[in-house]
């Protein structure tokens, strides 16, 4: 037990950490808590300096230190080579929907793009209202279900770039594989399973992130870009849309969202602590293998996706009699297993298995299923 | 004195809230103490719900009333009449100067401008991409230390809307006035004097401001916008800077920024708390009467802005012999009066002096100078 003093706005309360739920929602998602105590404990006074780092300016030498180390531990935690721009944006991956288009589509080229599910739909949506969208491969046939392997997609030679998305956060389908696009430029959505386990940048051209599931508060978006492919932005773009405007600044063409940025550092720090992104790799395989293990030997709960098309980070799951799903619920808010509704599209349950949810989180969740599903036998 | 005992990642130490600077940089700037108190008191746990509002789905109940709340805060400071929506978007203001054009200018229409420094050029540079713009009037001819007033002005018959900056963050110069258009829609930048002072909002069709000077953290920027505006839209508009989807979708589209959401509304709460607009008008009237008074009657500072056109909010002001700046800006420091030093572009010093620095931090300020003019005399 773990009890503070603090001040609030006209009074005094405690925090009591111990109190701390385990937090299953697909996002904006759990943070590690050494992380939050790291922000709150120099929420008022950053390294003494008598400020908040929201008080900052973003062309101090204290905040630039902060944005540069928060961009070189990423750099550390992916091995980002040194021909990619790492740039901290806003508007989320929505907003990248179009900015990729409006950046890397020739208005008489065509870009690839692949469905697997709601977000890379809404991508291609917003894409094809900039130019020729070619749908190369879709998971539909599959009632997206399965990812459909390379040898069935029909990309065009020539394309602008291929784009996917290697984790469908709704759908919890999630790709073990980099397709193979040659000279064409891979485009990848990351947000919801980047650092969650080894990558080879280095396949991509182009690779962003929503920050609020693996990375930090929402409000900012990671995107690592390959250098080749800045300045090519159609004329019409805004420039607060132009990679290479960003690129050129340092992500600081006008101020940033200065503590998003500060606390996704405070995230990447805490996952070189943990052992980088191979430990979170290790840790994550064990917590899905003991989810997965728990559904698929129940006889109330079920999964429908393709064994080697299953997200490690969402996994929903349903229950066989659905008139069961608002106990359950019940039952898991009562013990601190929180936001494990599915989305209302698929219905049942989803629990989200990000980095800072730990294998304690996911024990907890089995083991009330177990019980559940005893007490519901 | 007031100390607690806090956590930070693998380390516990204490933060003392005395030793809080003044900080009057021009932004992101200084947030009120008391928000920042109740801000880290909730960090780990808001409301006893186990999680950090950083955590929480924007879709969620809990979420959902910290947003409508600190909406209707907002609505209830500037008395914003039914008829307005008020969206909290990201990219900033500079996000703004496209989003503007895009929404609200027709591909054969004139958008008339107002050039009263850097930040009104930015979004007159960033419009001419996207149409035809007239820039209605000019501080050139004065330097830019006077606005030229509306009978100088040259407006076109007919603009689909008249831009201004209410206060040039840069230059300290604010307009004390505001523009008769008629039909026409006012829009103004007002990033770093909204909630300064009382406004009527219904002489305006669009208001905007970035939130880091006198609403919260970085990465928001609020758009108060008359709802006949809506549905402009040209048609190459990305969705997420689509003002009616932005509308219709109350701000979550997408994730919005949680976080900055939150805190605000912590702000607004604040305000609400201190009297609102009028008894901030008060104090900020108070405060830079205070100021400008002992810049005017000293023989080492001065500040080159016409009397009715001087910013309550960014006072630059220089000192005689330049030489004597930089030991000006060590005093401060050493005194905890931060982030004095002027623009790159202007030179010599600014105080910027929001909402949250209060009239002690400008107290302090002045008998600083007095000191420093003395020893220096």
């Amino acid at each position: 037990m773990h009890r503070r003093l603090v001040g609030g706005v006209g009074e005094l309360r405690e925090t009591d950490v111990s109190k701390r739920a385990f937090n299953f929602c697909a996002g904006p998602a759990a943070l590690p808590e050494a992380v939050l105590q790291r922000a709150q404990a120099e929420l008022l006074d950053w390294n003494g300096k008598g400020l908040s780092v929201m008080e900052m300016s973003h062309r101090s030498d204290d905040y630039v230190a902060i944005a540069e180390k928060a961009e070189q531990d990423l750099r550390d935690l992916l091995a980002i080579p040194s021909n990619y721009k790492v740039l901290f944006l806003q508007g989320g991956a929505s907003q990248q929907f179009a900015e990729i288009a409006l950046n890397l589509l020739p208005e008489d080229g065509t870009a690839d793009y692949i469905d697997t599910g709601i977000w890379s739909k809404k991508s291609i949506e917003e894409a094809r209202r900039y130019g020729n969208v070619n749908v190369a491969a879709s998971a539909k046939p599959y009632d997206y279900f399965a990812i459909p392997g390379q040898n069935e997609w029909q990309l065009t030679k020539d394309a602008a770039y291929v784009h996917y998305a290697s984790n469908e956060t709704i759908g919890g389908l999630q790709f073990d594989w980099i397709p193979e696009t040659g000279d064409v430029p891979l485009v990848v959505d990351m947000s919801s399973d980047i650092l969650s386990r080894e990558l080879d940048v280095s396949k991509f051209g182009l690779i962003y992130a929503g920050a609020q599931k693996n990375i930090g508060p929402s409000g900012l978006v990671v995107v690592i870009v390959r250098e080749d492919l800045l300045g090519r932005a159609r004329s019409s773009t805004p420039t607060m849309l132009n990679y290479k405007v960003a690129a050129d600044n340092g992500s600081m063409y006008n101020t940033p969202a200065t503590f998003s940025w500060y606390l996704s550092g405070l995230v990447f720090e805490w996952l070189k602590e943990q052992g980088g992104v191979a430990a979170m790799e290790q840790r994550n395989r064990a917590k899905k293998e003991l989810l997965y293990g728990a559904i698929d030997a129940s006889s109330l709960y079920s999964n429908p996706i393709a064994v080697n098309a299953r997200s490690w980070m969402n996994v929903p799951f349903r229950l066989a009699d659905e008139r069961l799903d608002k106990a359950f619920l019940a039952g898991a808010d009562a013990r601190g297993l929180l936001n494990l509704k599915g989305h209302r599209s698929v219905g049942g349950m989803r629990a989200s298995i990000y980095n800072a949810v730990g294998l304690d989180g996911v024990q907890a969740l089995v083991a009330y299923m177990a019980e559940f599903e005893k007490e519901h036998a």
